[in-house]
């Protein structure tokens, strides 16, 4: 028997409706054969009214209280959507039974809100698919320490969770019903010709994800990468046939890879320049560690050419960043002249798996903003994206100018 | 160490300002050189709230859905609490956890939604004591089954939770806090005389909960005098010393027992006679048998002096239910000539202990309606308790009458 794993996130259950109508695709899928894991996320809003109880209770401690009670409460979500889920299942005579993170169990570390997944033993869900069940219904975001105390894995480990389980049990499929339908080339509110792909490699929707194209976390899709899993995001609110939504792949399994997949972007960002560093070994080290001790998520760097010694070292970061980021400079033992700060600054970045062999993404890139009129100010590249920085005000302009150029209103 | 059991009902955690409240009592007892095990509920209405999306979710199914899941969801709420109350009290600075079920692990039978304690082993919890840890928060009502599932014990079951951990602990006390003070000699509402009893027997408590003093769940009780567990029951929302509330106790921690503890009354019942039935061996139980079987509940029972083989035969039950055993009765294969319906009945009940060793209790009790002209149905009495059943216009009258009768208002 072929098992699918199905996972439908807090806006896709956020009410018995929805439950039911999330519940009638799985009933689909079992009827075509395949025994379903559907792992489920706590109904919208549910897991916030959570945290937001615990951060309250917790408050004299700040962002210090015990993170394994605030995962016994607010992993309780998903419990509870997993028992609806399986019930409405029932209801449609589709043989169904809830599980708990522990009762699997998914064993994780004890990184308690940020756990780690170690372990999905097959045994227990397994006998039962054996005895006739045809679903099992997971609570998702949730597991069990070393210790058997309950875990949570983090801001959108739902994803991961199934993702994990199609591992664990060799699904032939991810599918993750979401909010929007698919995966598209940009942001389809910049510009409006964005086209939704029909298949992505790993790779590239890595790049998209950290991007900003926030359609699944990241985590789970590095997860999916390594064990091979092909996942599938399609939208719970329309009525898409076999083939719809966005496959997310290996890059073998597309056959035809287009240069470019995708425009991605990120707003708030700001350059921040220290002029008239020494330029000396371990300067970057000397530079760097500081700022991510200070929590300061730095993205692009880029160092100047040196002269007589000294060089001029860039980097970029969120916009809110800027003032821890300079605090920790002027606090680490580096001498520089001073520290220029450009906070009106994008980020847009060309994403493809076709540009490792091909040569020409760059100039094509650059010749389309020079068209437009838009200044870079830095430029960054690997092998599968090229990032440049902007002045905020040409985001949008060069965005739409780009996808324009690389002709993603047409599929390859 | 001496181990102290408390409990908090929903209404004592309905809000992060009660748990802190109640959270402080707990403080107390650590500091008096208590180890503390707590047992919650839910917040007020939780409970509720899951009940009804279950309900909805396994509608088509009726009554009939599938408990396990029932149990799976509602048994959120009480691990929510748990984990808010063990933050809480951590940032009173005292070493608490929070157990879920589970953890425990509580193990149960598997009568789903109201399964029974089978066994609570001490050892992590004891182990975790002996680590420093100074309080136990236990999520009530909620256990786990021999197949691994989560199982709720019904309605009140975080009343019978902490007297079996009580039980299991060999607690010096089981302080139940909830929203009374305490039990009182009747309803404050009917006698505005009646008192607050300092204690109360097992047996006494018994009487009065099962007939309308809603303070105490009955099955808490009985456990608490099977184990000898002292109970408390006390107000969360009153600064009550050591020795406030009413304390539920053995017989022979009572120095002095009064001869009559309290008045309890039922204000809904009916009186069903069956006119003219034969009377031959077995014929209890051909009217009982079907009346069980329509799920009546048949309280009070008397049966007249039979004449010629002939007998009337009275029994009550809620009004409600009067439809329900007529039918029973109707298709029942016993021969009567009518019956007789009296649906505006009360019950109105005199229990003490202290009746056992004296034997006027009954004609001070029919005294004293006399005198206020109430005429009386039908009498039961057993070893502790004389109820009778009367119009249901005199029930407050009865109940006032009896209650300046035996004197309660004053201590004994």
């Amino acid at each position: 028997m072929s098992i699918l794993v199905m996972k439908f996130g807090g806006t896709s259950v956020a009410t018995l409706d929805r439950i039911r109508r999330a519940a009638k695709r799985v009933g689909r899928e079992v009827a075509n054969g395949h025994d379903v894991i559907v792992i489920v996320s706590a109904m919208a809003g549910e897991t916030n009214r959570l945290v937001d109880l615990v951060g309250e209770a917790g408050q004299g401690s700040g962002p210090l209280y015990d993170a394994r009670e605030h995962d016994a409460v607010v992993s309780s979500g998903e419990n509870v959507t997993a028992g609806l889920m399986a019930l409405t299942l029932q209801e449609m005579d589709v043989p169904a039974r809830s599980w708990q993170g522990w009762q699997v169990p998914l064993r994780t570390d004890g990184a308690h809100g940020s756990a780690r997944i170690l372990e999905i033993p097959r045994e227990a869900i397994d006998r039962k698919f054996a005895e006739g069940f045809r679903v099992a219904v997971v609570a998702g975001f949730q597991g069990v320490s070393p210790e058997g105390r309950t875990t949570t894995l983090g801001r959108g480990g739902s994803d991961t969770t199934a993702v994990a389980f199609a591992a664990a049990f060799d699904a032939v499929r991810c599918d993750i019903y979401t909010d929007v339908d698919g995966v598209y080339t940009t942001d389809p509110r910049i510009a409006q010709k964005a086209r939704k792909l029909d298949r992505i490699a790993f790779e590239e929707m890595l790049e998209l994800a950290s991007l900003g194209a926030k359609v699944l976390q990241t985590r789970s899709v590095e997860l999916a990468m390594r064990y091979g899993v092909t996942l599938r995001v399609l939208s719970s609110f329309e009525d898409n046939g076999g083939e719809a939504g966005t496959l997310v792949c290996a890059e073998e399994d597309i056959v035809e890879s287009a240069l470019v997949s995708g425009i991605a972007y990120s707003r708030d960002e700001a350059k921040v320049t220290l002029l008239d560093v020494e330029d000396r070994p371990g300067i970057a080290a000397a530079i760097f560690g500081p700022l991510a001790g200070a929590g300061v998520n730095v993205d692009m760097i880029v160092q100047n050419i040196s002269e007589e010694g000294r060089t001029d070292m860039t980097f970029s970061c969120p916009e809110g960043q800027v003032a821890r980021a300079r605090k920790a400079m002027e606090e680490a033992e580096i001498e520089f002249r001073a520290i220029d700060v450009e906070d009106s600054v994008a980020k847009v970045s060309v994403v493809g798996i076709g540009m490792r062999s091909h040569a020409g993404v760059a100039s094509q890139m650059f010749d389309a903003l020079a068209r437009e009129g838009v200044n870079i100010r830095v430029i960054t590249t690997s092998e599968i994206k090229i990032s440049v920085l902007i002045d905020r005000k040409y985001m949008e302009l060069a965005v739409q100018a780009l996808h324009d150029a690389f002709e993603l209103e047409r599929a390859s």
